[in-house]
């Protein structure tokens, strides 16, 4: 870790602690404890995984066990979105989908930031349930929480070399065995950069061979501002995975994708 | 239909007849019946619906029974491709695809043309299955086979008014009612050039609420040879799918995708 990524990541623990010190100051535990939210938006296309082009509301929280490198959404933990996280209920963070979204969507996408470090999440997939919505949720898999067999669509999306990370086997090789157990749906999503990333690769999908599995053409342009401008590395970056993938024997049961909203979007946020 | 296509339809029927003609002549009936087939290729990226970007390998059978303004493989039905359809057993066809594949996938996708008017296709979908591979096929719903409920990613596409077809309702009710019977794992997707076509999808989604329901932007530039060049036309045409679907409260249910294998490959055929 640099000593860049070491201060970022102090930033990102005083967020989780925000949202923490604020439910045992209020003696409030659980459900009923406040999420920290840094953006409500939608409806949108999803661009990524198991559901890609799906319909759906964005719900995105703060605070991150991780500090990747190239991380997409990196104002969720290094402190540079800090002031802008709201801390909500469950029924509030609803309501205001409904306002945004109004009656156009039956989806809610639950994202980070790492989701899985906040237990009260349960009420609001539950909320969102009981109003007909499904609802997916991203996480690296580097936390269990009890919730995760009640998302409908949830993508474990365990970190390889080029982030920076390392990835908790036990950990993870756990949540896998949890939700094989309980018969959920779910998938193992796994962000490509180079070759060493698919080494990576190949060793998750060897270890859960029987889990949908997702390969992700990284990003790796997070300041281009013009979208026309960033589609050809795009789809150079997409052409190299599929190039890298095809021939590849001990990667056959795979699903190559870009993340198709920057196709359209570039970086912005809140699309 | 303009003299046109009522010519383009008549070649296809003769091809069609051919494939039945040689079953007949050499008293083979049933799985045992050549299969007309015009290309074995991959493996390569599902570009399309539900199991987008899955790595598979691609079957592309002769013979249809529409003949759709913007079809993108009209060389199946229109007479182009005569010369270049083999008669071909169901061994030989995976003999084939194990040959260029080799030990690389575990997916066969299979296409047309209309698949479903050959009702020998069963011996084909059994001997992949056999061989520890999951089989998608692609049809407009407007022929039963009893082999639908069979396949592993089911994909029923009926056609909207630009492509100047018209969709029989109580046929297509007949499929998706027996493939909900048999508790089959299947979507609908509808292809949308205009505001007709969103009209006709808004039908069919309120028709079959329950079926998993996937929009595509249709390419109605399928004479370009340069994939860079169509790029913007296809982003365009994708943005403006998106604009069009993610207000509307008629569309919650829905996946709103491009042609993935058009943005990279364009109008290339066998990739």
């Amino acid at each position: 870790m640099t000593d860049f990524q070491r201060s970022r990541r102090s930033d990102s623990a005083a967020l989780a602690n925000a949202g923490k010190a604020s439910g045992t100051a209020s003696g409030l535990v659980g459900a009923a404890r406040p999420i920290p939210v840094l953006e409500v938006f939608g409806p949108t296309v999803q661009g990524e995984g198991m559901v890609v082009g799906r319909k759906t509301m964005f719900v995105r929280t703060a605070g991150c066990d991780y500090s990747c490198s190239w991380c997409d959404s990196a104002f969720t933990w290094d402190g540079s979105g800090k002031d802008d996280i709201r801390l909500l209920s469950a029924a509030a963070i609803i309501e205001e989908l409904e306002k945004i979204g109004g009656g156009t969507f039956d989806h809610v996408t639950i994202s980070g930031g790492n989701p899985a470090l906040l237990p009260q999440l349960s009420a609001l997939i539950q909320g969102l349930q009981d109003r007909g919505c499904k609802v997916a949720l991203e996480t690296q898999g580097s936390r269990w929480q009890p919730w995760f067999t009640a998302i409908d669509d949830l993508t474990l999306s365990p970190k390889p070399p080029s982030s920076g990370m390392t990835t908790n086997w036990d950990t993870l090789d756990d949540i896998v065995s949890r939700l094989g157990e309980a018969g959920n749906g779910f998938c193992l999503k796994v962000v490509i950069f180079d070759d060493a990333d698919l080494d990576y690769a190949r060793k998750v999908h060897a270890r859960y061979r029987d889990v949908p599995f997702y390969l992700q053409a990284g990003n790796g342009n997070l300041t281009e501002t013009d979208p026309q401008a960033m589609l050809p590395y795009l789809v150079e970056r997409y052409e190299w995975l599929i190039s890298r993938t095809m021939p590849d024997e001990s990667l056959r049961g795979v699903h190559v994708l870009p993340q198709l909203h920057t196709w359209i979007y570039g970086n912005k946020k809140g699309v």
